[in-house]
């Protein structure tokens, strides 16, 4: 393992800062690791972000979520069995961490042993046919016996079939809200099987109830976590397609379980098989695809900085610095890299104005470093 | 057009030579012809066949089909209302000329002009489901829209839907036995409501009953009429998986139908999708790959050489140069470029040797220019 890859480990203070960052407002994964890399660790974010809310033209002072506020989300968690994993630590996943948004804290419930397995997702229509759940079944066994485990997201019907078959194997189970808000409730029973030889996971606080807009969100989550994301069943626009194309977007393989064209839960895999996806009958053609893949060394993720010394050098931009950079952007995404080039300022200042606008509710960053005014 | 490419005219007199020289004993369409090309045209090459089998080493005189076999023939054919079209004709199917092992006579019975439309092949499985049997009259619905005509084997299952939903666009009912041998039997109804609009056409004599082995030789034929092969439903091992190979090795479009891995039918559609296939669920998916294509020129096939005054000179390989080049041979298939390079005899020599062979009986001709002793 290389210099750059040797896990961190937080103090409990640093873990409290990254809990209170990554939930206080206009945070989210992007600009969490924008922050920490710019003021070198999150107390000095934590520190900057009225600051930049207003320099940003914020409205007002970013809520920021308090000590006390941390404090109790740490213990409550800990109460119900789960605990936070920060990116770059041993625990967090590694193939998670690779992702462009991965969450810089996420909490693990069960038998976290199980996220350093291969792992290889499958998802599939809520409505299942009763094949689509046999096929689901095989395919999970198969895969079990040549040493994956399996994710999903605990959804009815497929999702469900492919946990259920994984009980003992070893499986994932990524919620869309907190640990305590388990959707559907009728899985809460299904999710009890899966802690003894599995996991929950969510980077959602405690006592989020998801809403629609969480589960595309969460789905990121599943196709990172995996080697591959394999879809059973789906029809023309359903999530399961969602989880297929930011699986792509994440350099993962993509596999869909053919179906007749007369079979409406057949239309979306047999779709994705067209724009390439592996077509996939048995636990075999996963397999011969992966095989070659498992080998590999992961590329190394630059770790967050969170050094007791990095505090960052105060920058401050030239007075019509802040205003020629944001004349560049609109609501068009351009590369951060473009900015800098056609500002002809200094990346950090660059960097520094993108914060302010960030913190003050006024960008958006998307993947492969592109940012577009709100 | 070309002059390579200008359409040949048979007279009366070629054609039942023609005729003659491809029902003769030993005489395959590539042995054909290597023979019309080397003897300068089939009145010539059935005057030699007794001197080639002789030196060749056949333990007898070849049997020559005598000319009142072949006038009854050509009678008993058009009194059934087919007639014979030799290749290079206007009549004989463009794209059929160009496979390697194009028959040099097929007879067609009914609407000719279907042969000149854009064909696409379809065939599966003879116990086809409804499901199959409905997919099937969609594709082909879908495609006699945009133009097509379609091809199959009036087999049972999917053979029959394919040419029962294409009866108004036409279609080609390509026969593994002779046209007064309809197989299966239950199928002249259908070939009767076929010929209006399509057309019966083999390379088989009248009177042949279709053997086993007749089935994969005629399916070369189904996939070489057409743009590409569809293949809809077909279980592990079965005849239209040999119809997609043929179709790959005539460099052939092919399409597979879709199915569920639990459905035994979809086993072998799924497979070929494995391997390449294009999946199909709709004719669009069809005419996508094939409208770039379908522009193209073909490539022109070199006409067997039939002129008035094409009498090959006698050639007489030196003593010891046949027994060197027989030497060169063996069961394992060798290219004939690569026989004339190692024996260091003249082209033409070696092609007379080999013509000795054959119609000794004592060589097989493979595709590719390959030859093999048998």
């Amino acid at each position: 393992m290389s210099e750059a890859t040797k896990p961190i480990r937080l103090t409990d203070e640093q873990r409290l800062d990254w809990l209170r960052l990554i939930r206080s407002q206009n945070v989210g994964p992007r600009t969490f690791r924008a922050l920490v890399n710019h003021f070198g660790g999150a107390q000095a974010a934590l520190e900057a972000l009225p600051g930049l809310a207003r320099r940003g033209g914020g409205s007002g002072a970013p809520q920021v979520y308090s000590r006390d506020e941390g404090l109790r989300e740490i213990r409550a968690t800990q109460k119900l069995g789960a605990r936070f994993v920060a990116i770059g630590e041993a625990d967090y996943p590694r193939r998670l961490q690779m992702i462009d948004d991965a969450p810089p804290l996420i909490t693990v419930r069960g038998h976290a042993a199980v996220l350093t397995m291969p792992l290889l997702a499958i998802v599939g229509s809520r409505n299942a046919s009763a094949a689509g759940a046999k096929i689901t079944q095989r395919l999970v066994h198969g895969l079990a016996e040549a040493g994956f485990a399996i994710v999903s997201g605990l959804a009815r019907g497929i999702d469900a079939a492919a946990h259920r078959a994984s009980l003992e194997a070893g499986t994932v189970a990524v919620l869309a809200g907190g640990q305590d808000r388990i959707y559907p409730p009728e899985h809460i029973d299904l999710l009890d099987a899966i802690l003894p030889a599995g996991v929950a996971l969510t980077e959602m606080p405690l006592g989020w109830e998801p809403r629609a807009r969480d589960f595309p969100r969460r789905n990121r989550l599943i196709s990172g976590l995996a080697l591959g994301v394999i879809i059973v069943e789906a029809a023309k626009r359903s999530g399961s397609l969602i989880t297929a194309r930011l699986a792509l977007e994440q350099g993962r393989e993509v596999f869909a379980v053919p179906g007749s064209p007369l079979d409406p839960r057949a239309e979306g895999t047999n779709s994705l098989i067209k724009q390439g996806a592996t077509p996939v009958t048995e636990a075999a053609d996963i397999i011969a695809v992966l095989q070659p893949i498992m080998g590999l060394e992961m590329p190394a993720r630059e770790p967050e900085r969170e050094e007791e010394m990095a505090g960052a050098l105060p920058v401050e931009p030239a007075p019509d610095e802040r205003s020629r950079i944001v004349g560049l952007l609109s609501p068009t995404p351009v590369s951060i890299d473009d900015l800098i080039r056609l500002s002809q300022s200094s990346p950090r200042v660059v960097r520094m104005v993108l914060l302010e606008l960030d913190i003050a509710g006024r960008l958006e960053r998307h993947g492969g470093g592109l940012v577009s005014l709100l």
